[in-house]
C-alpha cells in the first residue's frame, strides 16, 4: 500500500438502503496534487470548488459522498460543498484549502448536508491505512463491485507505489476523466509535472473507455503525491518509470469500470488499424464503440459484423469499403468489405461467448491506429436507468 | 389516392416467417423522379444503382425487397440488384433504366435472388391502385405497423394528391433520409425542382427524427411525379402549395416512424429555444434526443431533468447553466438551472405517462430554435436488437 495515506468509508444515511456513502482520503503530510475534471459545461458544485482550490497544487484530504451529485443545486450546493470540506479540515486540524471535495449520484436534488455533518467525526475516526476497500465501496453508485488497484515500481533505488480507486458504471464517455478516480502515490513530484503526467496518461487510459456515451457533470480524477517513499520524479528516466506505473494503474481501473458498466456482461476492445492517421482511427473506434446496434448485438452474442461495418461507414472518416477486414478476436469475419460466409459464423459465435475479446477493424489504408474499450448494451442497462431515481 | 399509380406487395420467401417481403410501385406513365440517399459510406448495391440511374430524372417503377439489405455483397450484390430491376422492366414491358431498386434487412448475406425472380410475375399481376397497404407491409422489417399517409391540395384549380409510404424502426438517425420512403404525386415537376423540394422538405422532416442514432447503409427516399392530375409545379405560388403538402406528408411519416421505433413506447419532441443560432439549437436538441440516459428515463417515466441538463452541457455548444429552463409539456421542472423541487414532480410524472409530449429547453440566450423527434429506449429495443439475425 502507498505510504502515508489513510482511508475511510462509512454510511451516513445519504443512500436510502444503508450502504456506505461517505469516504475520506488523508495524506500524513500535504501532498502535491493534479486533477482533470469533466468537460461538461454543467458542472457540479464540488467540481467548481476543486477546480479553484487545485490551482494551489497542494492537497491533504479528499472527502467524497455518493448518493447525491450536488449538481444544479445553485448557491446552496456550493455552500454545502464548502461546508463538507471545512468540517473535515476542522476535525483533521488542517487548513480548509487543503481539502478537496467530490460528489456522485442523482443530479438536482439538495444534499442532506446535516447527515454529512453528523457523520464527519465518525468518518475521521475510521481512517486506516488499510481502509481503501471501505473508501472504494463508499463512492459506488450503480457499481456492483469496488474498483481498486495498486502497482509498485522502483526509482533511484527506492520502491514506490501507485494506488488507485475509482467508481463508474454509467454516464461514461471517453472525454477527460468520465468518472470519479483517486490516485495516490508516495513519490514526490512538482504539481505542474504531476498535471502533465496525469493528462498524458488519462488520454491513454480513462479517455479510451466508454459505457453509454453520456458525460457526467461530476467527473473528477485526482492524483496526490506525498513523497514519503523518498524518491522524486525528476528528469526523463524517473518520469518514464512513474508514468508507466501510473498508466498501468489507470488502464486497470478503466477496464474494471467498463467491465462493471451498468448491465454490462462483456468487455470489448475496439481496435482500428490501417487508418490514414491515429485520430481518424480513433474517430472510427469511438463510433463503433458507441453504436447501440453494435452493443446490443454484443449482448445477444450475435456476430453481426454488418452493424460494425455500418458504424465504420457513418463515422465521418473517408474509408474504402472494399478494403476493410474485420476480425472478432482472431476470426476474420469480413475480407475486403465482404462477409466470409457461414463457415466462420460458428467460430465467431464462440468468440462472442467470451467475457473479454477484441474486434479489430483493418482499413488497410495507412499506419494510423487506435483502440477503445466498450461494453455490451443489455436489458439490465435499460432497467437500471429507467428506475434510477426511484 | 394518387392518380396513375399502382402498388403491390407479396411474400416471395425472403422472410423466414412467410410475411410479405417484395413490393412494387408502378406509374401509368414515366414520372420525373428525385431521390436522397444514405450518407453512410458503406452503401448497399441498390443504393449505388439508384444513384446512377436517377441522374436521368425519369422513373416508372420501383421494386423493393425486405428481409435482406443486399449490402456488402460485392459484385454479386450489384448483379442481383440489376437483375431484380430487369425482370421487373421485362414484365412491365418498359426500359430497364426506368426501374429503381431498394432493399432493407440484414447486412452482408447474399440475396436469395431466385426467389425474387420466381415472384416477379405474381408481383406484377398483383398491381392495384388500392394496393398501397400491401406494399407498405412488404417493405417492413422490425416495423410493427405499416406507415402511409395521403394528403390533398389544390393548384391551378386542380386537385392534386401526395401519397407517401415508409419503413423504419431501427438504424434511424437524422442524417438525410434514414429509412426507405417512397412518395408519389400526380402533379408534374421538372426533376431539378423536384430534387430541390425533396431536399428542403427532408431537412425539415425526416432529418428531424431519431430512433437509435445509427445510420443505415440502405436509406433511400424517392419522390415520383407523374403529372396525371393536370397541374404542374411552376413558379413560387405552386411550389409553396406543393412543398407544404409534401412537408405534411413527410412529417406525418417521420412521426409514424419514431412512434413505431424499435421497442418505443413514446414519441417525444425535443424543442430547444433561446439559442444563439438555429444550428446551435439543433446540436443541443440532437444530443438530448440521442442520450441513452435521457431515453431510458423516458421509458421509465422518470422526470429525470438532471439527465436532460447533463446532455445539454455536453452538446459542445456554449451555454449558461444558470439561465436554462426546462419544461416537460407545460410543467416547468428547471428554472435558471435549478430544479423546481418536489412540488412539480407529480405533475411531471403525469406528463411522462403520456404517449406523446414535448420537452422544451429554453436557453434564454438568443432567438435560435430547433426541434427533433425521438422515442424512448426500452427493454424491447435491446431484445429486438440482441436477436435480430436469429
Amino acid at each position: 500500500m502507498c505510504q502515508g495515506f489513510k482511508f475511510a468509508g462509512i454510511a451516513s444515511g445519504l443512500k436510502k438502503d444503508g450502504r456506505k456513502d461517505l469516504g475520506l482520503i488523508v495524506s500524513e503530510r500535504p501532498a502535491t496534487v493534479a486533477g482533470v475534471f469533466t468537460r461538461n459545461q454543467v458542472k457540479a458544485a464540488p467540481v467548481l470548488l476543486d477546480m479553484e482550490r487545485i490551482t494551489s497544487g497542494i492537497c491533504q484530504a479528499v472527502i467524497v459522498n455518493s448518493g447525491n451529485a450536488n449538481c444544479c443545486t445553485g448557491e446552496n450546493g456550493m455552500r454545502d460543498a464548502v461546508a463538507m470540506g471545512n468540517w473535515t479540515a476542522n476535525r483533521l486540524n488542517i487548513e480548509d484549502e487543503l481539502v478537496l471535495v467530490a460528489s456522485t449520484g442523482v443530479i438536482g436534488e439538495p444534499l442532506a448536508i446535516d447527515r454529512i455533518q453528523q457523520a464527519v467525526p465518525d468518518l475521521v475516526k475510521a481512517l486506516d491505512p488499510a481502509g481503501i476497500s471501505d473508501f472504494a465501496e463508499a463512492i459506488m453508485t450503480t457499481d456492483t463491485v469496488p474498483k481498486m488497484v495498486s502497482q509498485k515500481g522502483e526509482m533511484d533505488g527506492k520502491q514506490f507505489t501507485v494506488t488507485g480507486v475509482a467508481k463508474g458504471a454509467g454516464m461514461i464517455r471517453p472525454d477527460m476523466a468520465t468518472l470519479l478516480c483517486f490516485v495516490m502515490t508516495d513519490v514526490a513530484a512538482e504539481p505542474a509535472l504531476l498535471k502533465e503526467m496525469l493528462m498524458t496518461t488519462t488520454n491513454r487510459t480513462l479517455n479510451r473507455i466508454t459505457i453509454d456515451g453520456d458525460t457526467s457533470t461530476n467527473d473528477t480524477a485526482l492524483l496526490l503525491a506525498n513523497g514519503l517513499c523518498g524518491a522524486a520524479v525528476k528528469g526523463d528516466a524517473t518520469q518514464k518509470v512513474f508514468q508507466d506505473t501510473l498508466e498501468a494503474v489507470l488502464l486497470s481501473l478503466g477496464k474494471q469500470l467498463v467491465k462493471d458498466g451498468e448491465g454490462a456482461t462483456k468487455l470489448v476492445e475496439i481496435i482500428v488499424q490501417g487508418a490514414k492517421s491515429d485520430s481518424a482511427a480513433r474517430q472510427i473506434a469511438d463510433t463503433v464503440a458507441h453504436s447501440n446496434l453494435v452493443k446490443t448485438a454484443l449482448f445477444g452474442e450475435d456476430a453481426n459484423w454488418g452493424r460494425v461495418l455500418g458504424a465504420v461507414g457513418r463515422a465521418g472518416v473517408p474509408v474504402q469499403t472494399e478494403d476493410i477486414d474485420i476480425f472478432f478476436a482472431d476470426v476474420r469475419m469480413v475480407q475486403n468489405g465482404m462477409g466470409c460466409g457461414q463457415k466462420v459464423e460458428a467460430e465467431a459465435t464462440r468468440v462472442l461467448k467470451r467475457q473479454e475479446f477484441a474486434i479489430t477493424i483493418d482499413l488497410k489504408g495507412g499506419s494510423g491506429k487506435a483502440s477503445v474499450f466498450t461494453c455490451d448494451f443489455s436489458i439490465d442497462y435499460v432497467k437500471i436507468n429507467a428506475d434510477y431515481r426511484s
